[in-house]
């Protein structure tokens, strides 16, 4: 595919490579759940992020979990289809104090990894205290903390949704994660 | 789709209906599993049980788990596809003494139940003990015991792989709930 010039006039037989071209990575974040599940899109530029997209996928609640799972599957196939990102990053998941929500959660959590899989797109996984401590300097850092350093970060003028914000927190995290590998 | 008369010579204009043919009701149990999921097919008619497919769909332990749940939900959706069945069982989920591999079982769990749906299969679960009496006789029976019966219900020669044996068990056990339902 070749890429046309930015202006809008002619085309160019070279190939144009915008500033960020080659080494922006593009990055979705997942915070998956049984009832809504988050998603935000960066891309990353040798670790420094740019805001692409970001939303919450609601899955309706008086839904079989069978049919919750199909949505959620479809809309995340969506999201993979238009963006086409190069890597994912997901939440560890833990036996929480509530075994038994923590067991439906685990349901969305597989179909949302198959469905990232299926696409060829490598997942990685970090545990929510990581996420924090990367992305507000805490690992005890609440919601909101959370909340407003993804949206400083990503130069945003509004708060997020708690869901897109965590899923956002995930993927600043990853391209945080990367660049301290490319530098090692 | 018209049917052809089962003599093989010549073809007839009238729809021809196998004895078993409306009321034959096309049952897959599923026993998920992160590294083996047992699959069974059985047609019941009026609860009475026939076999007709059944096997154990093996993921390369080495591989990831998101490789794994590819390679799951793939080896269902031809299983599904190749075989249409009308409904399906699966197993209820506890928090097992093991909450980690009961959270790797509920990744699973959540993409065969996701596959299943996508095909707008209705899906029933039954627990563990349930299916042992159902198709035992004792809710504590061993899995030896719910090989014997599953093989002797079911006229086979031979006892089954574990898991394939068990979601036989669970087809057999739906078969023979939808039958008490019909009655009631």
């Amino acid at each position: 595919m070749r890429e046309e010039a930015g202006d809008g006039i002619g085309s160019s037989a070279e190939p144009v490579i915008s500033p960020s071209g080659p080494r922006e990575t593009i990055i979705l974040g997942i915070d998956p759940g049984s009832r809504k599940t988050g998603w935000g899109l960066i891309a990353s530029n040798r670790g420094r992020p740019r805001y692409l997209a970001s939303g919450t996928i609601r899955l309706e609640s008086e839904a079989l979990l069978a049919r919750r799972l199909v949505i959620l599957a479809d809309a995340l196939e969506a999201i993979l289809s238009d963006h086409r990102p190069d890597e994912c990053a997901v939440e560890q998941i833990f036996t929480a104090r509530n075994a038994r929500s923590a067991l439906v959660l685990a349901h969305a959590r597989g179909v949302a990894i198959f469905a990232v899989a299926r696409h060829e797109v490598a997942i990685f996984e970090y545990a929510p205290n990581l996420v924090k401590q990367a992305v507000v300097g805490a690992g005890k850092a609440d919601k909101r903390q959370v909340n407003q350093m993804v949206k400083a970060l990503l130069g945003r003028t509004q708060l997020f949704q708690e869901d897109e914000a965590d899923a956002l927190a995930l993927a600043l995290t990853h391209a945080a994660a990367s660049r301290l590998e490319k530098l090692a």
